[in-house]
């Protein structure tokens, strides 16, 4: 059985577009909150901290996806509900589903890697496995 | 052949997260952006005259997916190329691909249908078939 | 004594710029958003209803102004407390002071007015007075 | 004379709210673009480059401030004309005019400083004179 965790956002009146409702990025930027709230909250370090210890420096993303089932406005409260869906090789699938309630709003995925600097050069980065003790963590 | 165009966009600094990187959902926010001027540049009329003439308000997502093989930064020139890729009964998909002159950032798909607001219920929207002026346009 | 709202934010990633603080106008964001839940715990009605009871569309932006005096990052819980400092004619001064814990980070001013559709042209808008009854609520 | 800069941006369908005019955050989202396209084509080096040469890390804002006298809305083309319109000792102001055409829509005003890290704690920041280079440049 997965970890799992659910972040709380309202709706706010800038987060919608003309035709009223959400503007769809920013239910990518709530999975993406929800991605880091879910790690804090199985006991991942902040990265900062990570970096230090580990060399990790973050978990940068490789691919996403969402489908968009009903639009949300302003007042409403949300929920994102975030769990590793799969490990995949160097990869791991954060699922992340949004209501309103009972209702589904968006169902998304988030495909992510554990990320370190590049000895040979700094500026770039390089995908690791996941260390034993995060998965452990995630799990 | 599918019509195709291209838009162009500056990553600015506050595109980018404390990892220096464009922040993820705004590759979508260029991408919805690049949609727009992809209909605009075909020749469909705004949403707000097409709303007047044919009773359609949009063209919301279903649907959105990203790969991300390369980050960007600020200061960096970024350009979407955009055409259709696929029409799947009310459904089309729009390909996005983002580059940094030659160099393949992000690849992405968007699912859109045509929308008008339901005539039981104006509060909600019904996909209706593309009409076949704008399919003509967008081919 | 004019009510007062205490809003609650948490920063997120993607809120802070490759400095690692947040990207300033989100505290404007802020602003905004505390201005709405401060207007709705006053009890003053939802825009949409507002609009079919009184034709006010809405309280718009005539002014801003902010003052940074510490940054804040991601994983910081803020507050925004937002109270009416002046009532100024057709305007109306709101005042917002961010915290972290009892650190002041922000201080700013929305001068803001509720606004009607001219009769004469409904895609513009005018300033009307403030109806008793909302002064009244916000007071 | 100081040195002046304009910097051109379209507004997008998702720059705007539910009133269907920007979403005012964004216009000072627009004002700090301009203020480091102002910074760039007058000649000043990227930060990244200047941390390096000179330990000034970039120009944190400690105060904003603009009018609003015209909303926009998506599609519109905006040009944001920047300048320095003083220097208070260890501050300096830009004045950014952002028009539609010929009409101006929004006044705006940043007051930033030019900043390195302190000595004695790297995670936190001073404000230090301008080095004679810059003033020269921005002159």
């Amino acid at each position: 059985m997965s970890h799992t965790h659910i972040t709380e956002f309202t709706v706010e009146f800038g987060d919608c577009d003309p035709a009223q409702i959400v503007f769809y990025p920013n239910f990518l930027r709530w999975m993406d909150s929800a991605a880091r709230h879910f790690f804090e909250a199985a006991g991942v370090p902040p990265w900062k901290e990570l970096e230090r210890t580990t060399g990790l420096i973050g978990a940068p993303l490789a691919e996403v996806s969402a489908r968009f089932m009903r639009p949300a406005t302003y007042g409403d409260g949300i929920s994102v509900e975030t769990t590793v869906a799969e490990w995949r090789g160097r990869m791991f699938v954060l699922k992340h589903v949004i209501r309103r309630g009972d209702e589904v709003l968006v169902e998304g995925q988030e495909v992510r890697f554990f990320a370190r600097r590049r000895t040979d050069d700094p500026a770039r980065i390089e995908a690791v496995a996941a260390p034993e003790e995060i998965r452990r963590l995630l799990a």
